[in-house]
């Protein structure tokens, strides 16, 4: 085996610095939600990684950050698109929570329900706000599994103080897992049968 | 605001060089749990980080890769020991999931129970074993949150071929965490009353 690793660097593919514009106003969520599926579609187009994109703004209408899932571009499991946004957006903040005092409130978007894992770090990432596009559902008709997410994941985060929201574009969304599906892209982790 | 971020790097303090043998053989569990508690502590001492500590191990008993919690450290809220463990061991085997075809099967030890967000990554990771030291609720005595994480969640995982097992040296992993208490480490994310 090779020797052991100490560090592991996580960024965006380079296409994204040319199709992202960070000076932009995005006080609606139809914008907000549309860049996070188009940068959903441009994974899927450009071969980098899985059909799923995500952005993080603050409610102002300003863009934070934006992630595509990575999992096989970087061998990394945990890098599903809203996970790469909490770590580049509070790496752009300085803090490990988008909810530390004098903060503007931040609001994740999301091209497709969060899975388990991100669910939960949705709950550690200070995002006031989530809003998906295609359901957990609609994923599992490629193969992908969410994991274990129920009516009471949802209500536990509610409980605290995070508002969820699907559905918005969704059809824009299943537009892209089913070009995701056309070209044949790897199901990583695909969902067995139980 | 600061410019947007591209990238972030994920790494383990400079003295996670200093204390882990990697050659050692570590055939036994309770070696296993021994080193991940003795991360968390030196995580807690050093003041690098919240009171947790991660290994993977083959079941040959090769270690693969270490995490510690690097949230505060780091300013990332993703940064879990078991996630921190899960990225150094795939980018080592250079894959995303640890059970991919010619691997030994691996297996996942960490200080303390696996958060909302871990369980879900555990299940991506391609990890057959996870055996925890505390439970969920040593780490609420400190405040910590463990975010929406039910019986049907480990059940989730078990149905899918997932062995977890909790206890093992759990009253040496209680230690580690009665240490940070009387430090008054940070309590990231506290749990909030709902």
């Amino acid at each position: 085996m090779s020797d052991p690793v100490r560090e592991v660097l996580v960024d965006c593919p380079a296409w994204v610095g040319e199709v992202v514009d960070w000076g932009r106003d995005y006080s609606r969520d139809e914008d907000r939600m549309a860049l996070a599926i188009r940068l959903a579609g441009h994974n899927v187009d450009r071969g980098t990684g899985g059909p799923f994109g995500a952005a993080i703004f603050e409610r102002s209408g300003r863009l934070v950050s934006v992630g595509v899932n990575s999992v096989v571009r970087l061998a990394n499991c945990t890098l599903h698109a809203e996970m790469v946004a909490f770590m580049l957006a509070q790496r752009r903040v300085g803090s490990f929570t988008l909810a530390a005092p004098g903060f503007d409130e931040h609001e994740l978007f999301t091209s497709c329900e969060p899975c388990a894992m991100c669910l939960g770090a949705t709950l550690w990432s200070g995002v006031v706000r989530v809003v998906y596009a295609a359901g957990g559902a609609d994923a599992r008709e490629l193969g992908f599994d969410e994991g274990p997410v129920f009516a009471e994941s949802h209500a536990y985060l509610r409980e605290r103080g995070i508002a969820l929201e699907g559905g918005l574009l969704r059809e824009e969304a299943r537009k892209v897992l089913a070009r995701y599906r056309d070209l044949a892209g790897p199901v990583y982790n695909r969902r067995p049968e139980v």
